[in-house]
């Protein structure tokens, strides 16, 4: 075989401009214009195009059926799918209702708004979500961001209707930016948030999140309203100098351990899953009953007190669009939207694969945003997918969205039911269970295998889990972002010129660190430019890097020092086969490189251009300047040439 | 010689794994730490590295030799080279001195500042500099940022002395900056400002320049202290109803006029380069005689009036390291720091060119630097190569930066004497100096240029143009980045992943738009990524794109319509040849697709994965799950292994 390949080299070199057809007969690349004028046809206009060959009365119907999934599914469904929905809804609302509150109370809200937050949205998300086991409602880690950032422009203490109107003023601009994002495409923008970011993110906010309920736990009056680590400690700390009631904590670490028990008896044995479901309300309940028989708040144990019962009120006349803090405001908007729409396209996506079927980035945001929007008026702050509740009714077996109807309706009811029985709910247990759905934030085995794969990704993980640890929850996502984007600009500044050799015995040219056993050929010098864009960042340093290789090779630095000086360089091959682009500096640099080359009577040979650069090449007459006959269609075309070139110039000597 | 490359594929196939012994026997790439050791060897230990084989005493010779490049050529200076110097210098300072005293009142300081600004710096440049033509000392450009900067933070009328302040230490922070940035080998920031970006903002700069010279061409006394044309031109309209002496246009345009004339002579005959170098200096003294004459300045004419005579006197103690807006003045410094390199070395570089040697930016940087501090300590203001004289020196045929320290001690001469003379030089004059040496900033040619190679080089262009004209020289400059950098990060978050084809009769595969001849293989599918990363940003995006052109061909909308359904897709070969690295996410991706393909029946291949991709591939255990029979070492071994498994399993049925 061997010996056949390089007959064939050896043949096929003769026949004049053997591949160079094929770089003449090449069509003009479309202009930045035409690109986007494309791009636009297919992003934005594709579902006009498609629904132009339907009827009108169906295009109607058709794109109803899009934005509203209910009208795919809601044909097909059936009472034995509702029966497992209800189950699934039930138990869904038994860890809903306890979360609900304990979450509102993270967000620096009455108890109230976090069940209102788990009946409005779930309600719209049903009518416009694709995910079949998705359970919408409020979550530890956004209510988190909402406190800690809107405590910065209000303090919920002294102002609690100014502090709610920020919230939902708030909420109004995640919506708004979710349904943004999904009306325009905009999905990509979930992926700055990289993965190890997330891991990263969300184990520093539940540490923060969990050291937050040692005021509940220890039944705390002052406390801080920061969040990081240092803060939030020293704040513990004195406040443990003042007289403080064990009761609480008693209460408060009994039933965690009650929950976590729970919990781990689910894990055994799978079909208990109901058993950790059911744990948190199990736990209130009781908690409940002991205090109000005991009489246990006359001693110091903390209690929630007044619940407003009845449904959601409406709260138009609470957004507020001419604040001071309107900017400030929508900034929360967006970073809570960002978050909570990952948290959840992350949560649907996994789910969704579990049972074979792909989820539509740009739909869920749609139906996300509809859902926070909606919330915003009917007194909900920002709801998403729940991690913990997802898998639940997951387990619970829920067939459809219906489950999460099923909840928001029991919701509803116990909301005038239930709120009345809620006062005597000892605020320790809400502590406990908010404690006890933490772990599942913190993902060591992930971190671990981010650690085994990638170090840079691990450095991003740890700068935003410290960030939020440290600085506050901002930083640490700014930081995350901050060093992912640093990666990627350095790498287009600062990208790879790489020596190739030939692997012996083909036609195949790599990178001699890759392959040490490629040879190189005398008096040629092959380089290869890893960037996708020769441009005004990084032309110099890739000219520059190119002169060195060359110098170096001629000062017979190069390892082989029985080249040095004997032979001179004669041909240098540029492989662009990775060159997509090329801006005014990139031609310069490329003219220079001719230039230079030309005064130590080098030759500079230009291999695998692609269509763009080719192109340009031709627009900036640099093709005349290298002469055409010095382009090629591969390096092996190149090398065998000037090999033979050099032959046939000996045989003539 | 077709048969035979085909017999050879035909032949080459049935050998059991032909290649991937390459790919086996591949050492381990060098991790990051190892790569960040090499970095920090090789750029900033260099120096030191090459010094270790010499003799010590020769080690700080030497050294003393790289930072003062006088120590080399000093030792051959000949006394016909300072024959050439003395008439180079001597014409340079004619030029120099008007200019500086204008440039000084562009910069809103007194006109001996600009004059001492030509003494200092020039002196420090030519013990350090490299350039043999450069001629520095203040310019247009430079004067223009420094006055609209600083006057943001003091009103130069008010409180001139703290103006000055700020001026001296804003061109210390300067010197510091740029000193820095060359002895970290921090050259490649002065690439972000791309030579588009350059144009544009020069040509603004030098019509907001020209408008300022208004005020002093028509005599105003009231005037704004903004830069952008909006203010300024209505600036001029509300002066010209005020009573205005329409001597100081006269003057001023009379003499803008003879000078323009004497640039055109000098262009017409190269040997006359002499007379438009001196016609600022024969205006300057005309002017002056004619108002001292007619005492025009009874009538009107405004005029220069005190000028403090004496060399450059110590500014140590008025730089302000504790004052309330030291961020924003360290930030004019650094901007500044920018301009000023990228003006000088843009300059520097073409004339070396010219004369054949190549600069070091590094040195250059560390130059300018020393020169701008020592300039800050001696009551100067921002220095730099100015385009203008430079080219003036070129044509008076200096042989070294020799006819800078004749220019810099003619000035100083000037400044004892020339002085009291300059009392009644009208300000006039000053204006239409600084107005003809405008044109030369403006590159219509350069523009135009830019407009065929690159239209997005020229919208960056047009940005920092209309951004300087409009609104500030800062916002101007933040734009061209801005749209430079968006250009990188876009062309990094949506590469483009390209359908491959065999160009027939060869071993090559190319992109079916650039080789619309080339064929695709039934069944199979090969893909190209063209992004030097596959990461975070990009990861989701690129899984996407891959499975959407699957799906297109599985519905044969691919143009093809005889491959409907009758032939589904088996093969998807992914070209890795250009992708330099994954991180987490793009491993995740590629186990995505994987496993989305492997649901669908279908085969993911890979194809030249390069170093570190094969390597994490391995790590991440994804080289099992696709199995390694399934990574190849080019695309045309992939497919022809499918081709022959498909023939054969063909021929079994």
């Amino acid at each position: 075989m061997s010996i056949e390949m390089q007959s064939h080299q050896a043949e096929a070199a003769p026949a004049e401009e053997p591949l160079s057809q094929w770089l003449i007969n090449m069509p003009e690349p479309p202009t930045m214009w035409q690109e986007f004028v494309g791009y636009i046809r297919t992003n934005v206009l594709s579902k006009k195009r498609n629904k132009m060959k339907k009827k009108p009365s169906n295009q109607v119907y058709s794109y109803l059926k899009s934005v509203f999934p209910i009208l795919i599914w809601g044909r097909q469904y059936k009472l034995n799918m509702f029966k497992k929905d209800l189950m699934a809804g039930l138990t869904l609302a038994s860890l809903c209702i306890p979360q609900s509150i304990g979450y509102a109370n993270l967000a620096g809200l009455d108890p109230e708004y976090g069940l209102y937050t788990s009946v409005v949205p779930p309600l719209i998300y049903s009518m416009m979500g694709s995910s079949r086991e998705l359970a919408i409602g409020p979550v530890a880690v956004v209510s988190l961001l909402l406190s800690s950032m809107v405590s910065d422009l209000q303090d919920p203490v002294t102002d609690p209707i100014a502090y709610r109107k920020i919230v939902f003023t708030a909420t109004f601009f995640a919506g708004a930016f979710q349904a943004i994002f999904g009306l325009f495409r905009l999905g990509f923008l979930m992926d700055f948030l990289s993965h190890a970011a997330l891991v990263g993110f969300m184990a520093g906010a539940a540490i923060v999140i969990g050291l937050q309920q040692l005021k509940g736990l220890f039944g705390l009056s002052h406390f801080t309203s920061k969040t990081d680590v240092v803060s939030v400690l020293s704040s513990v700390f004195h406040s443990l100098h003042h007289p403080w009631q064990p009761l609480n904590f008693v209460i408060g670490s009994s039933f965690l351990i009650f929950i976590l028990l729970a919990r781990f008896l689910g894990k055994r044995n799978k079909k208990l899953f109901w058993i950790p479901a059911m744990a948190p309300l199990i736990s209130v309940i009781l908690a409940t009953l002991i205090v109000y028989l005991t009489n246990a708040e006359t001693r110091g144990v903390k209690i929630v007190k007044n619940i407003k019962p009845g449904f959601n009120r409406p709260s138009v006349n609470q957004l507020e669009f001419n604040g001071p803090h309107l900017g400030q405001v929508a900034k929360i908007g967006i970073i809570c939207a960002i978050i909570a729409l990952t948290e959840a396209i992350a949560v649907g996506r996994s789910f969704a694969t579990i049972k074979g079927y792909r989820l539509d980035g740009n739909k869920e945001m749609m139906a996300m945003g509809f859902s926070n929007i909606a919330g915003s008026l009917t007194s909900c702050y920002v709801a998403t997918g729940s991690f913990s509740r997802t898998a639940v009714n997951f387990s619970a077996g829920c067939e459809t969205v219906v489950s999460n109807i099923v909840m928001a309706i029991t919701v509803m009811v116990s909301l005038e039911v239930l709120t009345r029985f809620l006062y005597f709910t000892p605020t320790a247990i809400l502590a406990s269970i908010i404690l006890s759905a933490l772990p599942g934030l913190i993902d060591i085995s992930g971190a671990l295998h981010i650690w085994k794969l990638d170090k840079l990704d691990f450095l991003i993980l740890v700068a935003a889990f410290l960030g939020v640890l440290f600085a506050s929850v901002e930083i640490g996502l700014l930081l995350a972002v901050g060093i992912s984007f640093t990666r990627i600009i350095l790498s287009s500044i600062r990208p790879t010129v790489e020596a190739l050799g030939r692997l012996s015995k083909t036609d195949i040219f790599g990178d001699i660190n890759q392959y040490p056993m490629a040879t190189k050929t005398q008096g040629l010098l092959t380089l290869r430019i890893s960037s996708p864009l020769l441009c005004f960042a990084n032309a110099n340093f890739i000219r520059d890097r190119i002169l060195n290789s060359i110098q170096k090779v001629e000062e017979g630095e190069d390892d082989e020092q029985e080249v040095k000086r004997a032979k001179v360089l004669q041909v240098v091959i540029l492989d662009m086969s990775c060159v997509m682009g090329l801006d005014t500096s990139g031609v310069v640099a490329l003219e220079e490189l001719h230039q230079e080359l030309a005064s130590n009577d080098t030759q500079l040979v230009i291999a695998s251009p692609r269509w763009r650069v080719f192109h340009k090449l031709k627009r900036a007459k640099l093709e005349e300047k290298v002469k055409k006959e010095n382009i090629f269609m591969t390096v092996g075309e190149a090398v065998d040439f000037y090999v033979r070139a050099r032959t046939t110039s000996h045989d003539m000597c």
